[in-house]
């Protein structure tokens, strides 16, 4: 084994400048794990460090190798490492949590208060290569393809929401038809709502990918969202509204299309304050806001486990592209078109 | 409309003794319907009344027509009813609860006080005509099968079980394939679990049809069964247990194969008292077990009409045997030989 | 018993224009109940009817007898009704729903989407006699006080909350001390939690009951109520937030001390929609946002009967001005004033 | 600081055998730390062992140093330890858990599947000193007493099971008034339930205590508890049950004295299998047996913290002898005696 590896890395604090070349190879602590990556994916949030937007100049300190999405093998464990070995086939927790904080110590660790998150505060997958600390791995089935487990970390996301919202026999609307949002439309079909309304934004593509997931019905954000859902749902509205868009607008249709005594999950980040009226909206109708973020840890990971075993659930569709690290450019421009579903590097070639 | 019907009535306190007959069609008042019955479906209980075992000898009054699972249309309504009307095709919660007790008013009518049962405390289903309280009545998709429709109380069991066990994701054993347990492998295998691992005894007819509901492994009840439940499941157990058997056997595998911290979900009924081993098997495992009985008034029927409008489930093989009312006795000695799914009555011909 | 019976009557759609007169007495239905009103309580919508602001003008047909907070005795009731009986020591939710929308089926009775107010859409308790449905009724405990029982309809709202929020053992601020703030005060004390910290503005009366109902520490909310909340939780924030103050800078508030993972049950009205920063106030910290309104239907009642009968909360010092049904215009202004806690009628002199 | 440390030691596989005497003081890896022992109760585990009863001969191998409940101070901590430091009060969660198994990852921790305890898989407290994973340490309020901060592993226990009743405004009925029971009752009370009834078999001392600790009433368990019980309950049943007595009578009342849909929460172990009537007394009333056994890690250590910072709770009644660790056997002998409450250990005299 070689001491250096390929990998693409944020060298400057300035949008662009990642240059894909070749680095020392990471070393691992006692309690963590070397992981031979094959093959990694692109969350929007990689886009916005590339980009160098205001989020990134405050939280990211090039040098960075990015990526937080994969799936690998086990290369090396620390000494102190038994929960998984060599040859383990993996994929990661993105969220490292400290372990030692209320909310880590009552099983709310997705909300640690020193929450380090890998390709951001520390270097991730867009190498051959990564280090972890082990207990952020999870072991993958042997069946699951490549391109499923790289995009668990996100796919946890939408678990986590489609979990909260208790979806059996219910009706579903989903607002926002992004990666998480598509693959949210894929989970809640799993779990046999009364159907699944769908609602994009002038997005064709993702609408066609939308209706290969198994979304009953695909609606356009217009002035007449709100109608349409409503008809469907024989003037009632829906039980639970899942919110990925991060779309003010997407959020007031949300508000009305769903019941009395209903529930809205919100996963998609508004880029501005939004306003909202809580008195007649949420308080007088009795409906509760949820705000999700990450995966429990890792309850998540077990009921996105099991759920993919059922197999009611063809995730392939969902990614639209595949590209080797050199092109790292390329398929971060992919991602900013909106013109595709997951985005993937083919690390080991 | 004819002041008469044809209706079947066990007219003496004795075994068999049941009538295919015309009688007078029942009168309502002003809060009932009167509804047109054109299809029921033979419960376990109604053997057990046909058989005039010791618990009919306290319960049952003859004469009654029994029956407390049908679909049918509604014919006419009493003055303050405005829930349902004349053309509705419905079908009925077979418990009438008293509304009033702490039970009732707490949303807990399914262990109302002061329980009154169709076909068991007034006269039921298994005649032209029916008369019930207009609350007890729900309406069904216009789109859903008559031989769905009408087993739609004993699927409401098997909901209450499956939703109670919230599925997605996990592995779940059910023991016992009687009708109700059937109905279980087909509406979990819906909801994405990681398995569906499916239990009976000496019963090759009953374990087809699991087969055909979508069990991933059917499994005999035997000196094997627990070895290879945790086999199946990498020696850790499963999630969840449904127990539909009644069989002190199986509830004893059940707490052998069941994950510490896990669920049984207890609504097969037991012949006589049941010894078990609660300090090791229950309480240090951190072991809970769920007696459940009726449905939930009337969120499992929302529930129930959601998922069976997903169509992720065909129970139409369920259905295996259908008689006129005049075959009565055939038709119940079909449900005596366990050599069946459900059974029903076509009583509109 | 005398035909006609002393009312205050809002008797124009006007500001004011209510007077206190003889009126014929309410007749019942077969499902209805006639009581005799002992005292009843001043809720903060009865000063907007009075005022005719403009939800009034919208959802008020005078004449009117307002009043939805009471309790008195049973003196009649209709050919139906088994729930109640003559002499019976009563008390009313104010909300009478349909029963028949699938919010009521399912256990959600408080968002009944036809929902009928007493007092408010059909003539309520400011006289001598209120007709009120007889499933509407709960009987008291003959201990109970009657200036607690006549405040139990604002006391449930409180109830609600605090059951919302678990309480034992949590670090709770509550926001907003009018007089349903100062009941979840008294309610929340009396669950044992970590500490109770109330929050007001502006208003000493009020935050001297809010001493004597139990709060741990009282805060003026103004720039330093953020750090003074952090500080008492040792930085942590608190648990739970309750919000009744319907004051937007409190809500911001809110969400600068509540935990990760934590909740903000929300039951005051805010007069205008909100601006929140939903992205990183709720969404990257986890928090639920619960809208709350009316009392669960019966279980709130139940709830609160049992926790009034241990006796762990003393409410007779929230009662703090009783006037005879004639001072009707003056009782209004002192709750106007706001320099008071509930304001009672002592109906029957 | 010395070498050596007096401690109690089980010398011998053998009855009695334990020696208070002069051995070396444990040394700490990098993840632990060494905690000075001011004071530490006895558990009745303690005594089996001392007993060397057949559960003691299956799991412990002498030299065995007991104890796992205490409370001290940190004398030194491991390279690696960040959550405590030297100085700080502490106690310990008796059960370490491995972290690793699929119930620790998802937030059952109490039910490992890896589980060692304090005291008897290792050494335990009944020490000058003892040696712990510093994860296991809890933090205590500077103004906690020692005497309960030492007591805080059972009242763990009872906590666990408190809260998963959901005690306020409920009937509670509370059988077995051991350490455990006791604390339970007073648990219970802070909570404020509409009433507490406590029921013990033959123990005056005892129900001295219950009635110190709060109850409400205090019954005898014999033929007529039952009947007491509902009458105490208007006829209805108390909501739920904790059951601590381990006694198969008290079990059999509990199922007659509890609501239909209520719940039983079991944590007193039987020394045989028990027979029950699970048809008529937990599926056809729709009972809940929860199985109960550690403490939540760490979430109930939070909230019995939280529950003990509001002072409702007087737990010094239940402690009602103290003994120098020189007389090891006179206390066991008291803990036998059951003419106690806690017995506890002054270590540091």
């Amino acid at each position: 084994m070689a001491d250096t590896m390929r990998a693409a890395v944020k060298t400057k604090p300035a949008p662009g400048s990642t240059d894909v070349k070749r680095v020392p190879r990471p070393t691992i602590g006692r309690t963590e794990a070397l992981v031979r990556v094959k093959i990694a994916s692109i969350c929007g949030t990689d886009l916005h460090i590339f980009d160098w937007d205001e989020w990134s100049q405050h939280r990211i300190r090039p040098p960075l190798i990015q990526g937080h999405e994969m799936a690998g093998e086990v290369e090396r464990v620390g000494d102190e490492v038994t929960s998984v070995a060599q040859g383990d086939y993996v994929s990661f927790e993105g969220h490292i949590a400290c372990g030692q904080c209320y909310e880590c110590r009552t099983g709310q660790a997705h909300v640690c208060r020193n929450l380090r998150i890998l390709g951001i505060d520390r270097d991730g997958a867009f190498a051959e290569y990564v280090a972890v600390p082990a207990t952020n791995l999870v072991k993958n089935d042997p069946s699951l393809p490549l391109e499923v487990a790289t995009i668990q970390d996100p796919l946890g996301n939408a678990t986590q929401v489609v979990m909260n919202a208790n979806v059996p026999g219910k009706s579903i609307a989903i607002f926002g038809l992004g990666p998480i949002g598509l693959m949210a439309v894929g989970l809640a079909k799993a779990l046999s709502p009364a159907q699944v309304i769908a609602v994009e934004y002038k997005n064709e593509y993702r609408k066609r990918l939308a209706k290969k997931l198994g979304a009953d019905v695909i609606l356009e954000s217009d002035a007449t969202t709100v109608d349409r859902i409503l008809e469907l749902t024989g003037g009632e509205g829906v039980n639970d509204v899942l919110e990925f868009s991060g779309a003010p607008p997407a959020l007031q249709q949300a508000l009305k299309v769903v019941r009395p005594g209903g529930g809205i999950h919100l996963l998609g980040l508004y880029s501005n304050p939004v306003t909202l009226n809580l008195s007649d909206d949420v308080i007088m109708r009795g409906i509760t806001l949820y705000g999700i973020t990450g995966r429990r840890m890792f309850q998540t990971w077990y009921q996105m486990g099991g759920i993919l075993k059922s197999q009611h659930m063809n995730l392939k569709p969902l990614v639209t592209h595949r590209f080797p690290l050199d092109e790292y450019e390329k398929a971060l421009e992919t991602v900013r078109s909106r013109q595709c579903g997951k985005v993937v590097f083919d690390v080991e070639a």
